[in-house]
């Protein structure tokens, strides 16, 4: 029997698609699962996540820490670091251990977690290797966008149309709209991606910020190749 | 300043967009708003809308009654008729008044009055009627489809998609990534409507149970024009 693929595209939605079984990637193009897969790609060793600033802070200082992330698109005081994923480039951060909590990423990723094994991290910077692996593997998939504040958003869903036309060429079947539709529109998006993109919402409210450049590079497909897969919590590079 | 127009994929994601202002177009294209616009296009006088099946029963008997619903697709014992809308085509039920109750299309109703004054239904049947008193109108818009079993579908999102299209043509804005993907997706459907829709899986799901022709009937453009707006739980049509 062919396997099969769904797209929830809020975490509003994936309770409506959850069924325990199935490997569940999530998706935060702009920005979580691009900050993620930049790191991993340029030697950092973990990453865990955590919903509260607070949890965050009480691992300040330990060795090999660096705190990550952001509320509401703003860096939080006392982290190391914002959400962009360019400041892993230069190796700077090899080896180190991230703690990371933001706005949408870490919510949809937990929320994952809690009824599946299997939960992986999707953006366009991983996107072979995260079809190489899945198709390596025998359950179904559902692609989870983290969306924005809960919303439907553009950037996740065109990730979502990416991958499962992937899948789809290769023998998966789907019986789900959210997908259909997410093909539909990587098929519209796919000859300029970032110009694409630069219509979303998300985009022009982070552009207002000047990070410009980290959603160009969030939009380069197989820039960064790694295979991040969640495991109590923490974050690990299964290709590392 | 700009009207705006937003679009919800599900009741779901309904409360994320609800504002308790504006004009809230209520579609359901497979098929409650479809059956509502062919039903008042035909000469019915009022659509009460009841959630429960006991509810609806209670009316049956009564002078001009006619009972009409479905649940999970199919017909209800006790009701005069299930969910089609090529039933009134021939007048039979001109002047009555229908009492309904259906899984999705009414709930989203229902849910829709609870914080909105002006709440419309929408169907390809009523396009260009409904785009031309909503141009007559000051209030911003949000479009609710009603999906299927609170999922995102394809034929509810290609409506929105047509009627932002509209609206955005003739001076509307939007700042929301669900009515670009809608407009997206119209743009590729509209050359050949019902073709496109037939690929999504309520379409399949209802073909399986030969009414087609239904379906291809719900997609023709301005094929019923009418107004129905909610008013205290009842639908009547301003157009008549």
């Amino acid at each position: 029997m062919a396997r099969k693929i769904e797209v929830a595209y809020s975490p509003n939605l994936f309770d409506l698609h959850s069924d325990g079984e199935s490997m569940v990637v999530v998706v935060d193009i702009f920005r979580a699962t691009s900050v993620m897969c930049s790191a991993f790609f340029h030697g950092v060793r973990s990453i865990r996540l955590v919903e509260q600033i607070e949890e965050a802070l009480a691992y300040k200082g330990k060795p090999e820490i660096v705190l990550v992330g952001e509320r509401g698109g703003k860096e939080v005081e006392g982290f190391d670091l914002g959400n962009s994923p360019m400041v892993y480039h230069d190796g700077t951060y090899k080896d180190k251990d991230i703690v990371m909590t933001t706005t949408n990423g870490t919510l949809a990723l937990k929320m994952a977690a809690q009824n599946h094994e299997q939960v992986l991290v999707g953006s366009f910077l991983n996107l072979s290797t995260l079809t190489n692996y899945i198709l390596s593997r025998k359950e179904n998939v559902i692609i989870f966008c983290a969306g924005w504040k809960r919303r439907y958003n553009l950037e996740d869903t065109v990730f979502a149309g990416a991958l499962s036309h992937q899948l789809l060429s290769d023998g998966f079947e789907t019986d789900c709209d959210a997908t259909k539709a997410a093909n539909d529109l990587w098929s519209v998006a796919e000859q300029d991606l970032a110009t694409y993109l630069s219509a979303s919402s998300h985009y022009r409210r982070l552009s207002k910020k000047g990070i410009k450049k980290d959603m160009e590079y969030a939009c380069e497909i197989d820039a960064a190749p790694c295979l991040p897969i969640l495991s109590n919590g923490v974050l690990l590079n299964l290709e590392a």
